[in-house]
């Protein structure tokens, strides 16, 4: 189910009446209305309000709101308040509390900390949720459901630790299964009784910097809180359908965060929200890569639930987005498939946790601020764009693999580095191909990959055998696949597979590697091509490639024992071809590598500069997005100099001159 | 009340005979008097040799102790022994001991760690104060009693816990009003019950920066827990009084050290007196401001009880102080204030937490030491200089204002920076006219004005209607006022002020501030004046100031968005002058700021190089502290050629000689 | 008793087969024999496999293991398997679970962590343990009993606490005598009971940094805890004696740790083992030093119980060791003392803790491996060295004395600086010995100083009183002496010693030390010899060094007040010399000063380069080890013309030519 079709772009973000006297409402409302704001995300911390006592409701401030809202035609996404608990509950029920990795139960406090196995949370939740939906099921301006808020965090208590062993018992049926799937005999680990087995903490089987000594089990127990949470959120959802089955549910997720299996979690979800809040110099590409993920979650548009429109609080250093930078974001996001744009939040907290976390309405609460005003221009822009484009789909002829078990896996390793991180090597490669101009979809191990011409899959540690015979046809029916260190090591259970690394893939990548070498940053290496030109430098992991019957595209050179060992290399395989790079290459490095990857193929590749240029296609239309990602004043040549242009009274001819921060987006008919 | 009037300076410092074998005690006397020692503060951690079961007294040795110090005509600082609590104590009362904000109770060990709403700690400390006070009331060489020692830390036990919903609600009578007060609704934190509100710790609504969720709620722990101390140091107190009206009482602080109102605590304190450890790479100008701050909690002069003859032990680098350098700092002391120089230790600890740091007798026990011979040579001059001295009032025309709940209130924010620290931004006021030669009194928001001809408010982040109100009169009647970034944005609940920051203010100030960027030290950029001169740099916080109605006294300048925009505006208000500074500004931007404010006031600015000139007043006599805090020699103009030439024989010119670490003293006869 | 005597080195690690099925056994070893693998390290881990339930037993696998090796002529290292606990038994007995410094109980999991104390624990592990020595006592192909594995880490549970006061009693007698002995009276710790007193921990008496209060205390408490488990370690070795008298007894140590006292247990073990896990690009004299330590424990031949044939883990960068650089690292081992090598471990773990650590069978479990070829190699030439190579003895004229009662005694001291750690000050001068060619012995404080030319105690900081009887006759009789600052401070209960600083040396040094410096690494100083020529700099420690009737080899220089000042000094004292060195001096000074320490004696310095050459001696053969450390070529000339040249077929001449990382082995007959 996706939400209903709007005339135009949901515009808005999320709002807190409650935080302020009722008389100020309308006075704050009408200010925003002047900013084309169409959509309030409400009730996400209202618990303590509307559940004074167990069992005892009050809705007299939420009507109130939703009234206000819906009289100023403003539409709702209806947050279901579950994110944060009264402290009369935690008073009364302190199982709700988590338990942290060092057995110490919390008290009542800050937020998404609800143990996710309370069945005293469960009751209580659920009790609120059915009677928001009774209440509010009808609801004619709501956009859709909002369940409970930023999902995030683990459990450590013992309740969590009994339904575990359930899990667990589930899982592996007998406890021999489970013992030699974790390889339990290591250091005396073996099991005899389900009750012996405890949540990895570090008072139990994590080191201090949290790495586990089972892997096996460390995995289990991210996916078994990566599930428990989940289980939270369907059970929301299934108690809102008793009663709504005409609303969207959705919940707001966070990008590349570590904590949950968002592919799994977005097969629950009617439609992807997510939360974007970029450090203040993190490459655009990162960005774009976030957007991509979360539309790769169900290849599909997303609501951006939130934004700052001009600066967070939570970093070491909160700088302010300079003028034209929302916006630019703005549209980035929709190049890349959000169907809205909305802003944490409507009007600044006058104290807590988010006082300086920045809002449309600032702490002046004026209409003339800088910020209010550039919300208001891309209101206004907004208000025009055609509703279609919001549900125009994005087309790629790359993907890149994610893999939140990999990630879980990998980052559980002990070795070869201690601070290896796998967003960033996903982002390492992902920066490669958008610096060359080219379209990505992120997509599981799940996904098809017929409409693919290069699948990428960096860092994809625990390779499932479904995806490692689905690659192998990919590459023998004319794909080309590429991978990289750390790939293909790990089965389901963090076992390496049998006979070493990259087993599995040896005949198509035509390829051994035994050794792994580690450097830091101040011991780089040059890598040179097959004509022996220096194509970049690299350090952190390198591998020491055997290349059996796999071309050598590059090599290692330096100072080093391995000078002259394959560093990448290039497999014919049936009609395609298979790469593996086996070091962290640096940009320069990547950018020659993708291009050599895309040469070739119908991957185009466009020089990018700081420009970035989307397409959003619907069966009648696509549309361009060029942004210019840079303070700089920037010339580019229309892609597409047959189509209209967006946003702007302004003819395009051959070139386009964009400004800084600039965006143009054209629209050709098909 | 006052301590007794004294002939001589006091000289002395900590001594702990009770280390040592009786029969060291008279040797140990002998070398100490060479050095003109005249007094010892004394019994300050012997509670578990005074009580040695609950009730049960001995203070035999205590009585040898004091008969040995009177028997050699040295005075008495009596300590009441309270900051460390016996074993046994522990033992049996687990509850004196503190919860610390994981929620671990401690055992015994270390000290300054009782909980300070303990009923067992306060009864059991009474005993003993009772006891010492019955016992000593009358000894003729006391100087004063020292209650406890360097009070500091936070308790979060559940007896805190109810003393502090207690405390609670005597302050806002009934819940709903505490919830708005403390914006409750915020994430889901409305209470209904006192019983539901806990102390703000990490297991609760802290983050694990120690930074709060409900900003409010942290503010009152903060006065509560200073409160729960300070009344520690009351009861003691009165239980002095009720048999010693005639002996001064104090405690010892620390400085600008959070942890306490020590505005409040000054109050209740006959006279001020503090420790002073400065690291040895620290400015001179933060030791010269923490002395004001500490004169001004009263007003008055104060006892310098504590520093090290030569070095400390905590610091990463324990550097020696150079020869003069602790003769130099002492006279600092004096120069702001003091009417003693006090040493942490007389005799040198042979194990334990202190046994590396500096003291008067060292390891060596030798009177050869550098070190005693410095000391010694000091006692001979301070012998020499007149009692009147210490009486001298110190006179300025610049106030600085501190404020603890600022100090709290900023610290507890997050965002606009991560790092802050209040104290380095009073410091960066403080030390732009210290390299002014200008003498400056540190007020709290309490204090009067109109003996001022500049008030510098830096960061004064919850100003308060009183003084704002007050500080609006002075600047009408002709005051110069200077405030800057991040002043006067909250009230005393720390909720933002209606109308945005500075609202309060902003006719006074002419300006309106909405936006804020941060950045970091490798992102500084220039600042110019009106005749678009660089006269510094600056970054952390960035105001971007509008201008209503102000003169721009200098403006960002360089590749930003601002560029150009104010950072330091003047306006006329009444017969004065509102100054605001914006951002961070550099040394150098700083110095010229200060120039800038005091031209035109009676703020006399001297060319200060290193050299240090402070004047004390009595009635009939000016003193001038010429002090070169350098190891260069130095010579500068004479500033009362008139003048007597006290601590040498040696006559003064037109121009002074200053030594490395040179102090030449002045009398002026009025 | 030691090892049996060999006819060949022993050669082989770690062997798990109980983490792989049985059917691969057989494999694994036909792959391991044609590297000439003859020792197996099993059992080490296998207890929750062993004891399935309290008192169960099954030796099924093990004896199926025992069976497979020695049908194979592999010997065997047989480990008691009481380093990690099964899961079943910290589930029935939670108090065998150590608590930690906060005073938390941890759970089942990671490994080397029974409390000591565990009257369970210990019941338990000797129940095990006579089942195994009754079972396999008789083993003809056993090499020796492996007890437990790397001992390490403290415990803080309440029974530790309790035996702590029993250890304490026995000590002390009565409380006013350790009260003394701890000077207890500081911060009021007086004790009137043994019962008030706890394990300094982080919740009771250290502070965040580890460092205490009481350092009596500490002291006594680290040697409580070392003592504890080493008694868990003799209680075991007597359960075995009871059975086997025939084979001789390890466990193994790992170097230069800090947490037990490891001249003490070496006197319970039959024979030193240890692990030696050097950083990638740690100074390869760290290496050496570790050695010496190890063998010095017993003066005796050790085994290298493990090291890692290519890469460890745990490191922030696992580097691959370099080809050679493995075999070298043997040989270093071997030519200073061991007995053996062996690797941790024969085949790589495939998940867990330790997966990515090295193995002789890598993860492709692979023959053609690089790694396993160089182990192959030096299979091969191990296997043709003579076995009476395994006992000669190392000679050296030279002694550093190692100290774990100063290393815990200045670590535990807050001041003169945070940071410093004892065995890097050990290293500093180790480094200079070593890079002067001169090989040294490492001895405690009671060991005999007649054999020795020169005698180093760096930062020897509790010095006993015997040992300075006894170096006092040492230099009397023509010994030189070294000390160094942070020496002979302090008592046994780290009491500073009364006089001062180096007091009972004072006639012997000819110096007296009262004031110490501390610089940080950008304040260093330079350091000029009485020729006012410089020989290095120096910052850290500096002793302000004042020469009574020494002689002045260095004094300080630069613009700091002690310019001039003595810091390196040398008496004559009887027929020999005392050398103080008062500086943390660097490389180039250190080398310098060490060539002067040894010129007139008959210690020999060899220019070195990175070519390390020891000696190895029995009755009737010197064998000479030649090593290239590093991995470029150098020529170097032949020590000893005469002498056969093993390994190799090779003759040498005059010269010898080291490849990278290149190993020369003479034996010369006597």
């Amino acid at each position: 189910m996706e939400i209903k079709n709007q005339a135009t772009f949901l515009y808005g973000g999320d709002y807190n009446p409650e935080q302020w006297p009722e008389e100020t409402w309308q006075l704050d409302i009408d200010k925003l209305k002047t900013a084309k704001i169409n959509v309030a995300t409400i009730n996400v911390f209202s618990w303590a309000i509307l559940e004074y006592a167990e069992g005892k409701y009050n809705f007299t401030m939420l009507d109130k709101i939703i009234k206000l809202l819906s009289d100023n035609d403003i539409k709702i996404i209806l947050a279901t308040s579950t994110a944060a608990m009264p402290a009369w509950m935690i008073k009364k029920y302190p199982d709700i509390s988590r338990v942290n990795t060092n057995g110490i139960r919390q008290k009542h406090g800050k937020r998404h900390n609800a143990c996710p196995n309370s069945l005293n949370y469960k009751r209580l939740s659920l009790g609120l949720v059915a009677e928001l939906a009774k209440r509010y099921y009808n609801l004619d301006n709501m956009v859709c459901w909002h369940v409970s808020n930023e999902y995030e965090g683990y459990c450590y208590c013992d309740n969590c630790a009994r339904k575990f062993r359930i899990w667990l018992k589930s899982k592996y049926k007998d406890i021999t299964n489970l013992n030699q799937k974790w390889n339990s005999n290591f250091w005396s680990h073996t099991y005899y009784d389900w009750d012996e087995i405890n949540p990895p903490m570090k008072i139990s089987d994590l080191f201090d910097n949290g790495k586990p000594v089972l892997s096996g089990a460390a995995l289990d127990y991210q996916r078994f809180q990566s599930d428990s949470l989940l289980n939270n959120y369907c059970v929301e959802r299934d108690c809102i359908k008793k009663y709504d089955q005409n609303h969207a549910i959705t919940t707001n997720l966070m990008g590349s965060k570590k904590d949950l299996d968002y592919f799994k979690w977005a097969k629950e979800m009617d439609i992807v929200s997510w939360d974007n809040y970029p450090e203040s110099k993190e490459p655009i590409s990162n960005t774009a890569m976030q957007h991509d993920l979360m539309r790769g979650l169900k290849q599909a548009p997303f609501l951006l639930m939130e934004q700052t429109p001009n600066q967070q609080n939570w970093y070491p250093y909160n700088a302010l987005k300079k003028p034209g930078e929302m916006r630019m974001l703005s549209y980035q996001a929709i190049a890349h498939g959000a169907s809205s744009v909305q802003f944490f939040q409507l009007k600044q907290a006058k104290s807590g946790a988010e006082k300086f976390h920045g809002s449309v309405l600032t702490h002046s609460n004026s209409v003339n601020t800088r910020t209010f005003k550039e919300v208001k221009n891309l209101g206004n822009e907004l208000s025009k764009l055609s509703g279609s484009m919001q549900h125009a789909r994005n087309i790629a002829k790359v993907a890149i693999v994610f893999d939140w078990e990999s990630y879980w896996g990998i980052e559980n390793s002990i070795g070869p580095l201690e601070n290896l991180s796998y967003v960033n090597e996903i982002q390492r490669f992902y920066k490669a191909f958008y610096d060359c101009g080219i379209s990505v979809d992120i997509i599981s191990q799940n996904d098809n990959l017929q409409d693919y011409s290069v699948v990428v899959a960096p860092v994809l540690y625990m390779m499932k055998p479904s995806f490692i015979s689905e690659i192998t046809g990919f590459v023998e029916n004319g794909g080309r696949f590429v991978t990289s260190y750390l790939s293909c090591l790990a089965d389901e259970n963090d076992n390496i597979y049998s006979g070493g690394y990259l087993e599995p893939l040896r005949e198509v990548l035509g390829i051994q590697v035994d050794e792994r070498d580690a450097r830091s940053a101040d011991e780089e290496i040059n890598i040179l091509d097959d004509c022996n030109n220096e194509i970049g430098t690299t350090d952190g992991v390198c591998d020491l490639v055997v290349a059996d019957h796999a071309d050598v595209w590059a090599k290692y050179s330096g100072n080093i024992f391995y000078d002259n060992t394959p560093v990448i290399t290039k497999n014919n395989y049936g009609k395609g071809q298979a790469i593996y790079c086996g070091s962290m290459i640096d940009e320069k490095g990547m950018y020659s590598l993708v291009k050599r990857i895309c040469s070739g193929t119908d991957v185009i590749i466009k020089q990018a500069n700081e420009v970035e240029i989307s397409i959003r296609s619907t069966k009648n239309e696509n549309f361009y997005f060029i942004i210019n990602t840079s303070d700089s004043e920037i010339k580019i040549d229309n892609p597409c100099i047959s189509a209209e242009v967006l946003l702007s009274d302004l003819k395009v001819g051959k070139q386009i001159n964009l400004k800084s921060f600039g965006v143009v987006i054209l629209r050709e008919s098909k």
